[in-house]
């Protein structure tokens, strides 16, 4: 930690920082410039608490220097993790497409979107059972009846399946049902009991980054979960919430380099959610492919006019297809496979 | 709901969107200008997905009319709502101050704590017994010994209290340590499973907005307590998340008067977390009741430098008696008391 | 600036960061922890270059410490600058309310105008002969005839006049039609050339915030007139960029209490451009002169239903009439006088 | 436009409005529902202020449905433009790489950037004579002295060059120098007189996006260039303000299929701002290429470490060697050629 003094600062106020500092077992480096103090607490700066100096006299600064993730970090597995979904890897040179619809309604439509979601070549499924929709009188999801539907369609075609739990008390029913991957959505990310719940479980978990979480928060939820014991855990950004109104959201591709750099993690994108249109989705996946991220998330209905709810965001079967072949090539282009 | 369609959209096309209405119910008016060819569906909206619309070929835009709140909406209580807690009204002519520390930490603080808060002239008080810390290292509150803790030190001076609660699991131990109003915190604003639990008690409810949450959005998050039965809410303005680092949030006064048209509900603020700093609170707390707040939740500390956790946030008891001094002359130059 | 390494930084590297710091003719502070070796380069942060030191190997974050504003800053004049504008102080116990329309329309519109101003006890006039519109075929302005009724109307009651300059090729013909203070747009708070050109006049400058410009680069853009030789710059707050929709911006009162503690001069708020609706305007104009602020700019127009631009933002003579007086029982309240 | 009347409008409110249209010269259109009743005005709505219709009593809400570009928009030209540049088509099958340093610095630095761009494979070159600092104690530019190095190094590979204008007054000595393309900078988007100036040269302009500009303000920005005469408008998208602070920037890749679609102009990208740092510039760049960008605009310096300013941004001539490739394998991806 770097504690800056005011340049009124006096002897006596140094003094009772440097004994804070010392107080909780660090030891302290004093450098004096020409006009400034500034003070090093050197250490494990886990013990220190930042507001505790910041409100003693003549401080005008606190700066953190250590990171405050430690088992998602990069530092602690420098090679990069790849998590293995029965079998398939996620994070390696493969590329992993998920697909399915936002909703699951019938089963019929599952098994049409199973059956499209395996011919355009993905490996794994999506679908949502349980909703979270702004509105209460907006339809919430048909609930277990929807994980029932969901694996007996997911199973006719081997894809383990990726379903969002957004209740703790849910979580024995997911594992019951022997839900594969269980994604934490976005308005979830810092519901911090949920995070505690799936770290306890042996289970890939997909953590969506919030709405306007910075990159230090989402890693920090990350570790919510490593804490308790699952490591298995994949980034998935999904656009982020700015002042731009012509589109739902902003993909934040930068995000992808950045997190491949700080977290040994894989790290996904829904170029769905983010855009909020299936004419954007191509240009966001493809883009997101070329930044680097080691897997896709992608809506798409048998027949998206039809869908319960958001009909215009989800690919049809046919655009599925197609915009897997332009992924493949641009894989291939940065070195990977699909 | 509006459709606009496209410069170039055909006759069949307008025809397939006035179907779809007629489908769902409701009436169709079609507007024929020089150029452009606008829809307007009549009637229950409700009834109407908009991305049913949106993907249609030859429509341009759709555009919601309906407001989707109803039982928050001021239109169904033009008069305002006062909410009474335990005696006290909120929502009235009388402005509400709420004291107390961030954390609770032990028996001795929190008596002074109520102490300082009652001298001061506050009428209620907070405190935190489950902490929402972005760090899993980070201290996560007392939990029950907490509440046991707070309220022994309130009932000596027969202050109604205002705790957060973070697992929809904690709900009955709430009830049981008969917590008087309960805070739902911005991390939590969208976690709908609490939502749906919380309207279904009989307790008055402050719910603070979310980081980036639109005031739609804050709406709709209060619909979902209220559609459970329970239209005891309070709204609470907590600051926003900005492009801005000089502070910590950025305090929107906009919202209150906003608000206060919107909905019947009171709405109070917290200068304390909307700023992040000691020194910001009189200025925020003054703006909040110039701007017509119903009330201001503010963090008190018996002795800021050994609080647990944001020791530079809270204000000393001696501070907050001079905060209440100034928010008495404001609220009655706004023709309002405290 | 402290420069902090890489957990894996070799002595070599910290040797490189160490030249480069003398190189500079800057004096170097090694502190090496348990994990981490922390740089302190102690003098003249302005001779050094954070990006030359981020480039080098083993380097984790460079992070400046020296203030970049100085003649702005409030270490340059503790004591808070006055500024005189035609014998009216601005900056000190006196709060000053600046009225007028949003546009200059007519010889009679601004006479009105004028009379309503006085009439409510304001002492400065504002008004806009050159109009930054987000069109190029909207209304630009009425240009130098709009300078000409504006200076014949405010004549008349003695008012000072506040206009904004957009152009650098104008500002002759400002000096010439003896405006008293030019204001910078919001839009152009980072038109270096503009800024440098008002630097080297003597008439007071009202800044106004960029839509998202944070509280430093606004310091900063200060700094640039005032390195120019004019220290008479008013910073005005008029509403931020955020990702809420529900009105145009979010008036940011935190930047009031932070900026009268980093700078001297003195800073005004414009509620009116904020809200964008009049009805707005009485709340957050209330809000401002509670949290500190030493001025305000408020559009009114003696018809506003029949204003050439923003019709809703407008308040009526006799809406600013009821506001002066709410405003000066708040001035009390808070120890100063309208 | 649409105006919604409140729930509780009178039909001489809603007669008010209908006047209103018919005196501004266009026809109403008014649809009444079970509980709402909206007004469209069809017609030219450029004729109509829609604050003249927010001011009526009774109005809840007011819609324009027109977009407010015209000369740019797709609508004016369905097929796409290609701009050609000494040449050089811009827009079209080919995407184009604009290469160079962020500062000119000094004639050897200048040719060594050229002969490293032109040996890159791309086929115009950038370089900044006068540079928008947020600091006015930084460097600031060569100017003149800049422009005469920048010609004289390009003209020996044949590049085309592009260089930002900042202020109006130099827009001779641009034309006098036979700039090739001229950039207007983020800072100066909205700078209208700017605008006006370079709508009347007939030099291709780059015109950046604000830091916080929607897609509309900047749509309308270009129409302001266009508008006076001058269609030869390139977009460049270079990262938008967020809340995120662990990169300066978010480029905001979901803007380049919007704009594609609302305009017939070309879109470019500037990676190298946006991220802020070197090692993302490659992420980014093929992010840009796989979402669709006409080209790049793309920082490289002969000798990044000792760069005057930004360091850490500019790639190496031997970076930019290598990227290329892997762009030109991605174009290949897409569909078109590097």
């Amino acid at each position: 930690m770097i504690i800056v003094m005011k340049l009124s600062a006096t002897d006596a106020q140094v003094a009772a920082v440097v004994n804070l500092i010392r107080e909780s077992g660090l030891k302290e480096h004093v450098s004096r410039g020409s006009e400034l103090v500034i003070i090093g607490a050197m250490g494990d700066e886990d013990l220190l608490d930042a507001s505790r100096f910041e409100i003693l006299p003549g401080v005008e600064r606190v700066t953190r220097i250590m990171k405050q993730y430690k088992i998602v970090s990069r530092d602690s597995h420098p090679a990069g993790s790849i998590i293995q979904i029965r079998g398939i890897p996620l994070g390696g040179n493969q590329i992993q497409v998920i697909g399915g619809p936002c909703s699951i309604e019938t089963q019929e439509q599952m098994n049409l979107a199973a059956a499209g979601v395996a011919a355009a070549g993905c490996r794994m499924m999506r679908g949502g059972a349980f909703k979270p929709r702004t509105s209460p009188y907006a339809f919430q999801g048909l609930g277990v009846e929807g994980l029932e539907f969901f694996q007996t369609a997911a199973k006719l075609h081997n894809l383990p399946i990726v379903t969002e739990l957004m209740d703790v008390r849910m979580l024995d029913t997911f594992m019951e049902y022997d839900v594969d991957v269980i994604q934490i959505g976005a308005r979830n990310m810092q519901n911090f009991d949920l995070l505690k719940e799936v770290g306890r479980v042996n289970k890939p978990i997909i953590l969506k980054r919030g709405l306007s979480a910075t990159i230090n928060e989402w890693l920090m939820a990350a570790e919510y979960i490593a804490a308790g014991g699952n490591h298995n855990i994949i980034f998935c950004e999904r656009g982020i919430r700015t002042f731009e109104t012509a589109y739902r959201n902003v993909l934040d591709v930068t995000a992808i380099p950045v997190l491949k750099r700080e977290t040994h993690l894989p790290v996904i994108v829904d170029p769905s959610h983010a855009g909020g249109k299936a004419w954007m989705v191509p240009a966001l996946a493809q883009a997101a492919v070329a930044a680097g991220a080691d897997g896709l998330l992608i809506e798409m209905h048998p027949n998206p006019a039809e869908a319960w709810c958001d009909a215009d965001q989800a690919l049809s079967p046919t655009q599925l297809n197609e915009l897997m072949k332009t992924l493949g090539a641009i894989a291939q282009a940065v070195g990977r496979s699909l």
